[in-house]
């Protein structure tokens, strides 16, 4: 799409750090660096978000994952792990809408990322969770 | 494995509420319901986390994530968008070593999930940034 900064990136126009590219997805690093190696897969077709992926699709960008997730954690020896993120609407800070998987290495917990993590386990009755899970089902069905 | 609690839910010998299952997932609520609605996407086959995946295990599991966030976003109106989480060892917040995908509907922004968000866009040189674009190349060779 000609006014997306993801496309331009993929089509070269705007240049940016390439780690990894094939037919399916371009990986960059991140510019915003939360943590160190912060990295970007990005889908070459112009798709919004995980809301408006194809079953086909997500088999192949995701297939790509395991492999560039390893290298991002590998290439630095501090790194213990990385959180995998996809942030879809506005609401769950997407600010690029043209699909993008965050991976983000991680290596302590004062490192640039965390998680808002508040548990809700006793705020609902079975009853509620039965509801919730029934409506989840239709929407399945 | 034997004491493993995701391969005991999928063997249906600990209870959960189940929205979906098929072949290579089930998708159950979070006990935690850190968003209402809050669903965990479980792999059938005992693999630690998205490092330990082979692609074609990516390809299986992540196709059949996006009819499961459009259920997970559309059951409830007030739902605007949803971050879809991995966490990949107990550094990046993985408590059970089974690997899971969450599934977070959003609602606003006092809801029960945020992010910890520091860019570090000036914090690296160059020639830095070309360093950590190269070493993570390297690994993907």
């Amino acid at each position: 799409m000609d006014d997306c900064i993801f496309c331009k990136i993929i089509e070269g126009d705007i240049p940016s750090r390439k780690v990894y590219e094939d037919e399916d997805v371009i990986a960059i690093l991140d510019i915003s660096q939360v943590t160190k190696g912060h990295t970007l897969v990005i889908s070459k077709e112009h798709v919004r978000n995980i809301l408006d992926y194809s079953d086909d699709l997500a088999a192949r960008v995701f297939s790509k994952v395991p492999k560039i997730a390893r290298a991002v954690k590998a290439f630095d020896p501090e790194c213990k792990g990385l959180n995998v993120l996809m942030n879809n609407e506005e609401i769950a800070s997407q600010s690029v809408f043209h699909s993008h998987i965050h991976l983000l290495p991680r290596y302590d917990e004062s490192d640039g990322f965390g998680l808002k993590w508040e548990t809700h386990t006793d705020d609902y009755s079975d009853d509620e969770l039965d509801q919730i899970m029934q409506s989840i089902k239709k929407e399945l069905d």
